[in-house]
């Protein structure tokens, strides 16, 4: 007989009482209170509710209770079991169970026992922490929320790009990138040019750091609106809770819009994408809420209610050097905003998320536009509560002798920049985009303050989970 | 003034008709007629068809239209117009246009001249090829079903999962891995050992040639049903027109789901994401049918219309030595279908997409779950008219001992495959899974014959275009 998933049968509750119906799962938690037997099971297709197995002892003989029930009993065992859906206090619903089948077997060392376990004891068995409640919250939240990206952008007319994890060219010039290569370890050559020319792409290639070099090909080269969304790379050797080697990335590239409407833009997406993990993950955030960031539930209505602030970088040097805090790092006109820097804006002055703009061209990159002022550049970083920079965008320099002289002041090799310069002479148009690291996102919005845990299976420094 | 989409104002035609509106694109084609003017624009957000900025010569004096008009005749330059919209018997409206902004010039060495380029020539220009109305129309038909792909999924119950590309296991055991390093082309070292101990991960590291070993390991370990979607890699030498070293992968792992449900899932999925596609994309649909594969539209009709056949190997074989026909490749049971033989299948004997089961063990992977024959193993190829193979999938091998065993005869070393089997240990449960190669399939769905022109960057043995 078919069975029917744990997720429909909460769906349509009143529907399913009184039926008749099969259900498989693997054991969370069961209990013998005689006569009756209850045995909570979870077949994945909820986030965090389990279904119960109400057994009487009595519709069972003793031989049958003892080969049916029995090892049923066990955490971590799949099994299937068939009876008919009652009305129960406990989550609406329960199974008056009459028959079980055990499927698969959980000998005693099973990990994952009973005892809260620690975040890094579970990261060392990836393969299994997603029974935990807390991973199958976070994931089911991490979901919803690259469905929401889709649907936002497929909803607003923009192509989804598939641009390649391939490449050679460094879009950040930060120098951080993995190599890709099919030569073998001990491989010698001469020269460095040799090595690369026998190699499978006849030359240097590396993992790409951002999209949006392509990205910015793919919308000025005819399609106007497109975005990106997959897995980019930097070979950093930093082991924060903010940084792994693979991380998710969300990158649209907009023709004919300039830095107000892409701060616009990036506005309502944010709202967007986190109202409707909202509508459709309750459950899960529910949990987040109580047991990983109390107030969660507060800080993410807030954010869908209130006009996100803006401030010029100036502006923001000066607030914080008016502020009378002591910061480790000073505030000076010219260097970056550290982490303090950005949290006393979001989280003492603002108190919500705040787009800053006009960072000094120093610090930015080559392909930002440049402002009249000659100091400072059209780009905005959205810096959120508790986790700082969520978004970073800019307008893009479109003006091709501009842009070619601040990717020489950089000490960038133009001749590997042709087709991205090629777009400057060839019908430019004004145009603008972000990139969103959609993993602190997930961080954003379950509270988990670990992006190793917001990945099934984290790659970082000396670490292939 | 804030421009409008020209996809907007097709789609609301009637209610911007006597509008006063601002556009934005470029110039794909103009016309002087004395005393008229055509010029049409494209703006990105629709697959083929453009605008027609109307001109009245005597609305401009002389010196406007020279400094106005004149500049955007230019194919390629880009412009902002404003004008009024008015019905029109072309394309429904028209702008009767008031003014003309230039934006970007376009010099005469714009390579994408109006005669018809050749796909190799367009190949050299990735980044303006998406100028063509071909390559417009593959991208939206690309992201479209991409769209659909996780609309099914989403709507059906799937968890999303981003699996990781960097990796230490070789899925198919195919050894065609790129490998991921930052040790200098001519690191030194005494032994491979300590060249990977003091690499980035400290262990050998490469891209994953397929998601399914992870995504089993997230629906076994308790998310129960889940799909992965993102770009895969195999070093392959090979130049054919079917092949690229990156390509997107979708993969769906589903459990408690045998073999034979497996395969209506796979049909449901293909329909459900080629109608979506059929009902969202008929404008690019009908220009790849009338450019690119003539009956286009007529063949994905059957497609959704028809009954998938649904064949054995074993039966297979014997309708191919029964055909008749004379094959390059001899038919014998053991042996591999070749192209020849599953366009046999498809094109002459079923003439619709074909579910091939049951193949023999030898020629497939180990973790296919064992037929009671002791031959054969629960597997399947979805093979469809034209273009072969689309979905390879499988009921998996639940059974510790004869996935162990398998293995050994494949000679593989158990000890990297630990959580792969823990989860056949630890509350195993018969699953499925299959796998997509997306590329294939935006090539079934646009008749376009080269897997390089279906990816705007497509990364090739010698080739980073």
């Amino acid at each position: 007989m078919k069975h029917t998933d744990i997720r429909a049968l909460f769906a349509s509750s009143e529907q399913y009482i009184g039926q008749e119906v099969t259900v498989c799962g693997w054991v969370r938690t069961s209990a013998e209170v005689k006569p009756m037997t209850f045995i909570q099971i979870n077949d994945g297709t909820t986030a965090i509710r389990n279904l119960q197995l109400t057994i009487h002892a009595d519709a069972f003989d003793e031989a049958q209770y003892a080969s049916q029930i029995k090892p049923a009993l066990t955490l971590g065992v799949s099994l299937r079991a068939a009876g008919k859906i009652v009305a129960s206090e406990r989550n609406g619903i329960e199974l008056e169970t009459t028959s079980v089948e055990l499927l698969g077997g959980c000998p005693e060392d099973y990990p994952l026992q009973k005892k809260r376990a620690s975040a890094e004891f579970l990261r060392s068995i990836p393969h299994l922490r997603t029974r935990t409640n807390l991973m199958k919250a976070c994931m089911t939240v991490r979901s919803t929320l690259a469905y929401a990206v889709h649907a936002y952008f497929h909803n607003n007319g923009y192509t989804y790009i598939h641009t390649p994890i391939i490449t050679n060219s460094d879009c950040e010039g930060a120098g951080e990138m993995f190599r890709v290569t099919t030569q073998p370890w001990n491989a010698s050559y001469a020269s460095e040019q040799e090595y690369y020319a026998s190699d499978y792409f006849g030359c240097k290639a590396g993992l790409t750091v951002s999209c949006q070099l392509e990205g910015e090909m793919a919308a000025l080269g005819g399609l106007g609106r497109i975005y990106t969304f997959g897995p980019t790379f930097r070979a950093e050797k930093s082991g924060t809770v903010k940084h792994v080697a693979e991380f998710w990335h969300v990158e649209p590239e907009i023709c004919f819009v300039n830095l107000d409407e892409l701060i616009a833009i990036a506005e309502e997406f944010i709202k967007s994408i986190l109202g409707y993990t909202m509508e459709h993950c309750a459950e899960a955030l529910a949990f987040c809420d109580k047991f990983v960031e109390k107030g969660l539930l507060d800080k993410l209505n807030h954010v869908l209610q209130s006009d996100f602030a803006r401030v010029t970088y100036t502006d923001a040097v000066r607030i914080l050097q008016e502020s009378g805090e002591t910061f480790e790092f000073p505030i000076t006109w010219g260097a970056d905003l550290q982490s303090e820097h950005e949290r006393y804006l979001t989280d003492v002055h603002f108190r919500k998320p705040v787009f800053v703009t006009d960072y000094p061209k120093e610090i930015k990159s080559f392909y930002m536009k440049q402002n009249d002022d000659g100091r400072t550049v059209a780009c905005t970083d959205l810096l959120v509560p508790h986790i700082g920079e969520i978004i970073g965008g800019s307008e893009r320099e479109t003006d091709l002798e501009k842009l070619t002289n601040a990717m020489r002041e950089k000490k960038m090799p133009l001749e590997n920049y042709k087709e991205y310069l090629d777009l400057r002479k060839f019908g430019t148009v004004e145009h603008s985009g972000f990139g969103l690291g959609f993993d602190r996102l997930v961080m954003y919005a379950t509270g988990i303050g670990n992006i190793r845990d917001v990945l099934q299976f984290p790659r970082a420094y000396k670490h292939i989970y």
